[in-house]
């Protein structure tokens, strides 16, 4: 019953253990959701730009349609309620079948924290079109910035305040062991959390994770360890403590480190750390690396990976990679390594490149 | 590189590291493979029936066609070409698109072991018509009677004596940690292996199993420690070796007193216990009985299943959730549990349920 106070403790509104499915990480659920939510290739799921690949992956299998609607980088990559009216009328004149909108907060690669107004307008939308809001919040304790708003803490809160409107709004939201202070990538646990979802779709999904058995159980024992975690007056409590504490503060030093030093190297842009693992700056690459690029058969962003790599044996991954607006680069970085000489390396390393293709 | 030193020892020939792909159980591994095989609703897979119910379960997932063949339960459950053929030719006729064979071998739910004959007659036929071969080997090592041979050496044994008949065949062979005597269920590992596949398909395989990271590092583990088990001289090969021997004669035994309390059951016939985990026999009721079964809307098998469960806490599985010809009964029964006097619990049952219908 852990897993239900762990819902209740953070959203301050108890769970239904009928409607929760343990999974093999977040990508075996939402490998699910998209199974069942696609019916045909004019289905079409509404996915953040930039995304992690996984939901264009997934809907590539399924033959199914990604319908792309950008974050708006000006405002700390958070939603745009127009951006995604946009995406979605355009795809359904082009007659797709658009069922569902997935939110990845906070963000993979960007690294945003959503508000909870933003929350509210994306849960607006969808209580209007009738979509499925997958909610994919496995980053969720990663946040800097502020406070977590669960989407399913302010649906609820939306369904006491107007129940006519959001009633009938159907949220699946999913966590995983790989995130957080836990990072217990390789052991592929996670779960999935239903509202409201319609008793035959339901009953489908039901049928189609029996197929695969049971989600590891190492995975399963880590999932009840993450969401019940020791507490005060607990024998192991302080050291839980000063280890989860040492590691969120860890990763919020190297994320700030990173942020500075984006800021003094030249062509480069990034918002302040938010939340989840990652800082997705805009790079701006002299038109010399462009042509160099170009001549190696890749793109700028890539390229300027690429050298990096090479150059200081950082391992960054290109915003092509994950969906850029046309005629923007950008490049992906965690903060997991432990120490910061390597954010002067990159600092190094940006200076030389554009010395040299200046 | 020891789980090529397994193949190795197993087969006799030597495997290539670049072609084996480590899976969240055999499962997963089945679900790879009939992803990339499936193309259409037309895309038809040869599956023995009876068989274990992930295959059609998968396919119906994929809405591609199940080409059912059945095997020969007056053979030992064993292949039957002329079944296969006549599956596969009505199945061309009705413009399915036939692709690949499934084989189980040790079977599930039959608990067969082939004989190298059953094997080499599946590859020939595969050879002349192009399909690729799937072994789900999972039960390799619960083997009573005889030898196993696995897919993998009959295949390049027939590539050495008759390369240009079987140079072309695509195999696939499975294997799992939750069976034989290792049994770590729980924990999702497997691997399958691929013999000559094309190279662009196994590209396509490689990015799809890509997708989901990794299988859980636990069951990768173990999936090392079952390929490569203490040798003698090592400190722990005699514990090993006992309780690998005791785990196989415990299975064997209860297999023989399951055979055994059968051969005296009224309208029980079962073949002698050959390998996997499972004796599947033939039942027949008595014409009240399935008048009965009628009236509670279960079909005979289902019916006797049901009184068993609830007359001795037995719980065995009604052959129609398998797949059997029209008109015979059967039920799948493990040999599993410690024990054997729930042997007799299932004999006195039996009579019982006898004596009230006849």
């Amino acid at each position: 019953m852990s897993l239900l106070t762990g819902f209740a403790e953070r959203d301050g509104f108890s769970a239904d253990p009928a409607h929760i499915y343990l999974s093999a990480g977040a990508s075996s659920g939402v490998n699910t959701l998209l199974h069942i939510l696609c019916a045909a290739p004019t289905s079409g799921i509404l996915v953040p730009i930039p995304q992690y690949p996984l939901y264009t992956a997934s809907l590539s299998v399924l033959n199914a349609t990604c319908v792309p609607y950008y974050l708006d980088e000006a405002s700390q990559w958070g939603t745009s309620l127009e951006a995604i009216k946009e995406a979605y009328t355009t795809a359904k004149s082009n007659g797709t079948d658009v069922r569902a909108i997935v939110v990845i907060n906070p963000g993979n690669p960007t690294g945003a924290s959503l508000s909870e107004a933003d929350i509210r307008s994306v849960l607006g939308f969808a209580a209007e079109e009738k979509l499925v809001v997958m909610a994919d919040e496995v980053y969720q304790t990663n946040v800097f910035v502020g406070k977590f708003f669960s989407f399913r803490q302010v649906l609820l809160t939306l369904q006491k305040e107007n129940p006519a409107k959001y009633g009938g709004v159907e949220l699946a939201s999913l966590h995983s062991i790989s995130k957080g202070m836990v990072g217990e990538c390789g052991h592929r646990g996670g779960y999935f959390d239903l509202i409201g979802f319609n008793k035959e779709v339901e009953e489908q999904i039901y049928k189609f994770v029996s197929i695969t058995l049971c989600a590891p159980v190492i995975g399963q024992c880590l999932v009840e360890l993450m969401v019940n975690p020791p507490q005060p007056g607990d024998p192991s409590y302080p050291l839980y403590e000063r280890e989860y504490n040492s590691i969120f503060e860890g990763l919020k030093q190297r994320a700030t480190a990173l942020y500075e030093a984006f800021k003094e190297m030249e062509g480069v842009a990034c918002g302040e750390p938010q939340g989840s693992m990652y800082l997705f700056p805009t790079i701006h690459v002299p038109p010399k690396a462009a042509d160099a690029a170009r001549a190696e058969g890749r793109t700028p962003d890539e390229f300027y990976c690429m050298r990096l790599l090479e150059a200081t044996g950082v391992c960054v991954v290109p915003g092509s990679g994950f969906g850029q607006k046309e005629g923007t680069l950008h490049f992906r970085t965690t903060f997991l390594a432990p120490g910061t000489e390597w954010v002067g390396s990159i600092k190094k390393f940006h200076k030389e490149f554009i010395d040299k293709y200046q």
